[in-house]
This record gives structure tokens, sequence and C-alpha cells, in this order.
């Protein structure tokens, strides 16, 4: 049992087993976890994947890092420590989600391998998708689809460190990702679906039911 | 906007909304709030109605205060701001699985009037469900499911604070609650089919579709 910090607490098993929720809902829960530099395409992705997967009556819900630090996450700065609290806390709501049947789809810069070595050893080997969005620095910079590149660029020529990943702070690529997406060549669509054949080959989808 | 200790956070707009969520799965999303006293037998109502609302096609999920402690709440004790914490990290975490479609179960003794009333002005008035799981102190402490009362009991004597709602920590109860359930005079089934029946009544089910 894992370590917690109040005492005195009974863990109640949910009734409804992970099994169940799978027949129910078709689809074997899973974490679809998004990593890259800011305008490498994630979000994009997410939202299309979400759209999709949905389409075809899979529960599925985006987790976005800019979203959640409007709520859950709006104690928490960009500091390093503030930075690792974020993804802990993505992780253990992205594994709520999976708990609760869905596949959690969540979409963040996560710069740090460490970081996401930890959301995956919580999540387990089957259940933690690590997606690379990949596209070069420079493209990323062209894109810049929220300023924050040129943002950067003027505060650190004014000498005011932003801690921005790419620019004034690392970005550690995935080493062994399950996929690998170079959005400089591929289209979201094909993006898309790279990620909808990874899940029905590895069975996280599965075919609905025939009537009876 | 809500404030955030972060700048430069962009919102992205989830596409999928959630009137399309709604028609997916038949149900319109809301967070049925349990509150009460340990033993008062929130954690029994809350994995049956989790039963019954899954068995029907109607994607739910239990929040449980003690099981969120081994997680995402890891980090916090039983002080009185990081309880408030507690409360707020669970809230917003209700409310994403409500954004995702689900009816969010929180089993929580949530004792403040102000917690709750902050859980309730997150979700919005028709989406939050107050349910005052009312049990008298002394049927409570009969039950001591998890033996709670008789630790705090022990600890007390021996001169130790326990915090324990109802023994030296006050429980404030709800005023105006959706839902006022006494687990000493109704059984479990009969609790769980007023609270079906409220989501019927107030739409938060919807009839199968037709077959076309």
């Amino acid at each position: 049992m894992m370590q917690t910090k109040a005492e005195n607490i009974v863990w109640h098993a949910a009734k409804v087993t992970r099994q169940q929720r799978t027949e129910i809902f078709g689809t074997a829960p899973c974490v679809v976890w998004l990593t890259g530099l800011s305008g490498c395409g994630k979000s994009t992705i997410a939202v299309k994947l979400e759209q999709q997967l949905l389409a075809h009556g899979h529960p599925a819900y985006v987790l976005d890092g800019d979203n959640l630090r409007h709520g859950l996450n709006r104690d928490l700065s960009f500091s390093a420590a503030d930075r690792s609290e974020n993804i802990r806390r993505v992780g253990e709501v992205a594994k709520l989600l999976s708990d609760a049947g869905f596949i959690a789809i969540v979409s963040l810069i996560s710069p740090y391998k460490k970081d996401r070595g930890t959301a995956r050893q919580l999540l387990g080997p089957e259940e933690f998708i690590e997606v690379f969005v990949d596209a070069p620095l420079e493209i990323c910079r062209q894109r810049d689809p929220k300023g924050l590149y040129k943002k950067a660029d003027a505060a650190i020529a004014a000498g005011k460190p932003m801690m921005m990943t790419g620019v004034d702070a690392p970005y550690e690529p995935p080493e062994a990702p399950e996929l690998h997406l170079a959005t400089d060549r591929q289209s979201v669509e094909q993006c898309v679906q790279q990620i909808l054949d990874y899940l029905w080959q590895h069975r996280r989808l599965l075919p609905p039911k025939k009537d009876q």
C-alpha cells in the first residue's frame, strides 16, 4: 500500500470492476500521454482524437495542461518543483479517469523523463501510451500559436528568465515512446489515425457487441 | 476567468460539447455529493448507486475521500487547511469527471458548510446535488465500521487530539440539501432509490434512444 501523509484511512473497494467497465464501454481504459514542445501540435491532436473516439462511442477525455492550471492546479507555478507536482496530479487524475473506464488523453509538454517515468509507473505498462509529438524547435517557433516563443525571446532579451521549454529550459525527448509522430511531415489526421491504429492493434478499443 | 498562479496559460476549447456528451451517454452529467459523519453510510450508498447507474448504461464513478488520500491527495494531512485543500481538489476532479460526461459520486465527510459551498459554486446549481447522509452520532459510533471512534476515544483519553469529526472536531449539517437520507430508518436500497428518483425527476438520466 502506498505511503500516505494522513493516518486512519481505510480503502473502500469499488464494487464495479475494471473488467465490467471495459465490457460496458467497449473500451479498455488507458492513458494516451502526448509530450512535446509548445507548438508541436499536442492539443490539436488531442482534441481530434477525443472527437474520433467519442464519435465511435468510446469514452474519452482530454486533460490539457493549460486547462488544468485554471482549476485543480491553480495553486502551482512553473518552478521545477511545481512542474513536478503539476505532472504528478495530472498523472493521478488520468489514473482516476482510466479507473472510471475512460481513455484519458493527456496533452502536456512534460519535458522531463523522470516525471513522465513517474506517470508511466503509476499507470502500468499496458495502460500508459507515451506519444512523442515531434516537430523541430524551429518549426514550433514559426507556428508559435500562443505567441509564447516571441514573449520568451523578448523577456530573455530584457534579462528576465522565462523557464520556457526549448528556450531557456530543457526538453528531454522520450527514448522509447510507444508512438513517435513527426508533425512537420504528417497531417493532423494522419497522426490521429496512427494513434487509433495503435489502440486497435493493442486491443484498447473493442468492436461493438452484436445485437442479441 | 479564474485567477491562476502561473502566467502564459491559454485555454483550449474542448471541441466535443457538453450537450454532445449528454446525448452520447444518455446522461446529463452532475455531481452527487454525499456528506455525513464517519459510519453514516456514505460509502455503502455510493458504491450501490454507482452499480445501479452503470448497470443501466449511465457512466458513473465514485470519488471516495479515503481512496483519494492514497493518490492525488497523498500529500495532505487532516489539519483544517489540508482538509480544505482536500475538498477543493475533490471538487475540481468531480468537475472534470462531469465535464467528461460522468455522474461523479463524491463520498466525503466534508464537515464544513464553507467547503461544501465552494464545491457547489464550482459546479453550478443544477449540477451539484448535495445529499445529507444522516444518522445520529450514537448510531455511527455503534456501527464504527473502521474502528475510528474507538481509536479516537482512546487517543483523546490519553490526551492526544484526533480531529475526528463528531468527536473532537465539528460537523456542520447542511441546511438545505437537495436530499436528506435517514440511514437509521431507511435501508441502503431505499436510500439509493431516492437518489435515482431525484436524478430521473431532474432529468439527469435520459431514457435510452429508440432504435432507428
